[in-house]
């Protein structure tokens, strides 16, 4: 079996790894990388060539796979830099995409926003397996922090291959029941294809419990107050949303989603039967003013979630913020940010912007009632220990993470080099 | 009236602030710096004359009230930088000390370890109010890291003034009810004295029950764990002591508190009625010596909780550490840190050697299990808001913490120079 | 004598402070605060209405000298933070605006690109001095980052006070002689306002002579290649222009400067005598082009200067990276940064967009060739310990940098709070 | 050809690399790893038994050899981490250790201090080479920062290996001419095995010029001070030492060197002909008493340069500070530092302790008159360019330097995985 390594090697972002198998290749997501987009003037990546995403970095290099026969693409959950991809880049391959529901809803809504034809039939897997040529591929549940996240496991005739895709090890996720240990302990796995982004953090990752309880105490803090909420999340974080919206009912406030993609996220979530509190969603710009408008003219009525947590300057939270809608800040107004900045200049710059004009209106900002949806060093050590692998690949990292997982694998006995093997975007190798 | 800025206006630590009306004075509370000690080679306090800690700044300079009558010192909680100079200082005024039962006990053991004779009454306030001199006297108890914290409250004859000490407004702490905002409504306020450690932290402090969150949730993973579990926080910190404990049993195991001071700290909660679940307490080296021993030969039983989060040399688990005691760190021991690193160099090249030799040794560190105890922005803008006082005078901090308190203050409609006081050590002024 | 304190007292940018004696005031400087006009959309200053820049905080507030006679405004320097107010709004003073030469010369050029008629004189300064009412002014020149700063010294009938403007202490700029001590040593001064930019440096700052070995170095190293080398620094640093222009022909390249603003500055430098040596100097946007296009199929003759420094999106050398000039960034193409980046995220954004698009295109960049114009925390004990200054009042930083100064005057035997006197923006006080 | 990489691949510190062709194994460069030794209690390397020194990963684990006959050591420079185990490893295999006089007169004092019989012969390498076994050695000097560093360059029967150990490109050393690109021209390299320490630094690390003008400007600009000067630097900077004796010399004062290492460096640098300024040097513990005594009173009279660069407790600049000889520090005396912190927690705090101090006795401080001796980004690049090697092994570094590396390699056309080798400690290739 010959392992790719395409894309999230060197980087967070544009992650894809690949399995091959007597010529019949198999694609384990398919992202893109953002940031790299974010350099440009034009940042909306549906609208790019793929030329030009491929000269900006913004997607993986699939040059190690000309003339291969694809079999299929299999997504471990639906963040942008891991199925981001896959409507720009799977057409070629014609092969079906295969996933949870959620995330294939949303590979579908892409698809349908480029508005051109695709061969590629989309399988959705729940309980079942799928067999694509040589590989059986099965979805085991894991929390992260988009509904529907799983482990990919891959059996080969060679052994069976186990992808983490993003992950967490949380408790008290709502929407997600926690991993099944007891099933992981039954696996007989020789290549752990595991996430790296957060394993430079000592300790473990907090549960979203822990976002929960911190967004409830502020809601109860201002509970008496007249003045406006505005809250914004990563609009694929349906947990914390509906977190949200029932803290706006336990302090009477009706909650409204405003913004396209918070909407988007949400209401496929409520179509395939994830969440099943409907709330006022409102999608389009017209209809916003509108809602604005009322809100402005009630704040102690309602509180907003929209879209914006990284001051993306045409998220609807600038668009409020720089005066462009009927609601506007005033004094002793509340802004929560239910999300952290992606670490990232650009990011850094546009929440100052944003941040420094709401101060300038009088608003009072709260910031970091979050938690991350990566897993911590001990979250990674305890999934190790448990699976006890032969060979472990680190992927979805810069190098020093990538290093630092390979270094985790050193703990544990693992040789690196032979049996841990840290590997560059456009590499490959063979077990 | 005459307010004198003594210490704690320059600095985190030996806060000090005196209240003069008619040549009598009121002090409110009386602590050391620690940091200032540390740099010596020579660190203990109590051993140091008094010449020497204030040759370091370790102390309050008290020479502004040279040759006034003082009518008593009020302590607001039992942190050594606002009772740590108290059993050093006090004993030349021969004043009466007040405080809620626990600091008091503490200044009491202090004394004891002097053995030297005070003059000193101590007296217990609970909710009855006390007349010293012209200022009548009352507590207002609050959440903060340390059992029995409270807001004081100085009626004068020129008004009333509000020293808030160290807090943070927490809904879900076990040991210490919320504060009463009704009560606190009810009161009329010409000057506020606000602790601004944390005023730069935009938000709110996450409440205790995320700290037992996280430390549950730990626990629960390593459930099935064989190997040792040391856990460590601060000494003082009696509401996370009683959370860890409880943990320890919640998996099975027996907690055992080890060294002197973490010992001191919970045996005098328990005295005083503020936790009632009694616990193995092993508070002299050579007992250690032979618990550690039983428990090296049966670390699966056992939960340690143990003092030296800091890293400090002297303290049990950098003993431990260096293999000074019969417990022997192996693979896969846990070590759990629920205390954050106090930031300062010398902190942070003992938590390093400390955390360089674990892993050497093969332990897994957990760190971060823990929430501050001091409000943030927005818990400061509520109590502002609330109390609405005529003057507020910004204590507990480092220039640039003083002034974002007096920022916060400005956002909220005070004139800063005139109703917004920022002052240095040694200073006083008049209102 | 009442001293104002309007501008520079809570922010590094828009200092301006006002001096008055029996009803007539004289203002020292009247700068903008440019990043707050970068978080705007609309960011060219020239075009914004004065209300516009009052509410973004970018500009002086002077409410509090409603109704005083103004008698003059004297610049120390013509960095933008400092003059860059001078054009929108002394036109309402009417009043003489005095200064050295070229900072004249750079706001003669302001109030021409306004297009509005100006009723103030300028009056240039050499050796002379000027008379305004009651104060009698005299520049005394110090080496700063741009041509002809000075201290500027006020003779009043209350005691001299000296306004330093920025300065650094130098001993081997070329364009400007080192800081006369024999002649400070003579003065009595009363008052000494000072810049405080830099004080927290502990040490001293860097002469231009470290940026010149540098800079030197650097092209020594790269004078065999042929590769493009592409040079950028703040367009007003003329002492360093003229350093990389020696460096040009050193290595036997034809220096060549692109850029409106650095032409501007270059222009009026030469146009004033403090600089003889004439350089090919493109301007327009379409004259660049062409040159450019020359450049382009000849880079192994020519050493470009151009503006950009900051990564700002507009200026030449992210129009270069942008691909939207004829010079096309290659394999080995050298970049040099003179210039650190003013920490701010949106510089920092700014700078990581373009370093990032320049790396793509396989450019060599080189950072930091380049040292502080502002003076550190030695050579400001120089300044207070030669003067002895009655009072001191730190200027020109963020309140953390104030009280530095403040803490730097405490040292050397001043009274913060009598002596040394720190305010915010829109207070003034009596000496 | 096997390649092992023993020491320096995963951090800054005991580089030991090695070459085996047919069975005989040359060794380049064998140091110690200072950091790990700090952790500990006692902190004498010297004193050390192997055994300790290897289970704190101090020393290169040098199991890979086990078996091999060693022809030689070859030691590029004499910095303890990378000949500081020389004396404490090479005892076992007897075989010559071969270097320029300067780092060989360096172990041979080590050796002497070891108190035990050492059967290696020490040859001296001029501009002769010398064979042994398979191996031709020739040294190529180079700028750094210690007397006679260099590139060592390896005739091999399968194509010739150039190690840089550490090294900078400077035009500006007094004691050390420019590395001769005319002669690294001529080479043919297989292997470039090559520094990383500092490749992450994007620009060049400024010359030893720069700091001579830093130093020569704080001391004009103090030179009418009658208070005490006391410097600071790297023992082994003897090109800084020089600096400071010549400076104290321009501003008529008298240098005294006062320290165990720094005499110990500045006198074999004297006896090795390096240089030839004689100066008052104090070894002893007893003498220094004396000299301090006469220099504590006529403080103006005197420069002295001292030990003690990253606070050291038992160097003698700390002795100072704690009043432990009879030199007291007093208001306005000068300290300066002609060194950076090497970066890690424990300096940080010995420095921080330092200047606390220095701080409360008065002394005004200067800070970072220091530029790195190692190379940045861009002259590896020039060595890559200049050189063009089949194989590069990035060395002397922790991961994410090598990483950083590797990639300036790819930059430059190398593949990473073929042509550019990134190995960790305790392994080896063959090429």
């Amino acid at each position: 079996m010959k392992v790719y390594t395409l894309g999230g090697y060197e980087e967070v972002g544009r992650n894809m790894t690949a399995l091959e198998f007597k010529g019949k290749v198999l694609i384990l997501d398919m992202g893109v990388r953002i940031d790299r987009v974010m350099i440009g003037e034009d940042t909306n990546i549906q609208a790019m060539p793929i030329k030009e995403l491929d000269r900006l970095g913004a997607i993986p290099d699939v040059t190690p796979l000309k003339g291969k026969k694809i079999v299929g693409v299999v997504v471990s959950h639906g963040h942008l830099d891991h199925i981001g991809a896959v409507s720009r880049m799977a057409r070629k391959y014609k092969c079906p995409v295969v996933g949870r529901p959620y995330p294939l809803k949303l590979i579908a809504s892409m698809m349908k926003e480029e508005r051109k034809k695709f061969e590629n039939p989309l399988f959705e897997l729940h309980d079942s397996s799928i067999t694509l040529g040589p590989f059986e591929i099965e979805m085991m549940p894991v929390t992260h922090s988009i509904p529907q996240s799983s482990f990919i496991i891959v059996h080969t005739p060679e052994g069976d291959v186990l992808f983490t895709g993003d992950y967490k090890l949380d408790e008290h996720q709502i929407l997600q029941k926690p991993l099944s240990f007891p099933k992981l302990k039954k696996l007989d796995i020789r290549l752990l294809i595991i996430d790296s982004t957060n394993v430079m953090n000592e300790g473990i990752t907090p549960s979203e419990r822990v976002a929960r309880t911190m967004i409830s105490d502020y809601m109860h803090m201002i509970e008496d107050s007249n003045a406006g909420i505005v809250t914004t999340t990563f609009s694929s974080q349906v947990e914390r949303i509906s977190a949200i919206i029932r803290e706006a009912e336990n302090i009477g406030r009706k909650p409204v989603l405003i913004g396209n993609s918070l909407c988007k996220y949400y209401g496929l979530a409520l179509e395939a039967g994830i969440v099943d509190t409907k709330v006022q969603m409102v999608r389009r710009r017209d209809a916003a003013m509108a809602t604005l408008k009322e809100i402005n003219a009630n704040k102690e009525k309602y509180m907003i979630l929209t879209t914006g947590s990284q001051g993306e300057p045409e998220a609807m939270l600038a668009r409020m913020t720089d005066r462009k809608t009927p609601f506007f800040f005033e004094k002793d107004d509340n802004v929560v940010f239910s999300a952290s900045i992606i670490p990232n200049p650009l990011n850094k710059a546009s929440r100052y912007k944003l941040e420094t004009k709401l101060k300038m209106q009088g608003a009072n900002l709260v910031k970091n009632l979050h938690v991350s949806g990566h897993a911590s060093r001990e979250e990674h050590r305890k999934i190790i220990k448990t699976l006890s692998p032969e060979y472990v690949l680190p992927c979805h990292g810069f190098p020093d993470m990538l290093i630092s997982m390979a270094e985790l694998c050193n703990e544990e006995g693992y040789d690196v080099g032979k049996h841990v093997i840290v590997k560059r975007n456009g590499q490959s190798f063979d077990i």
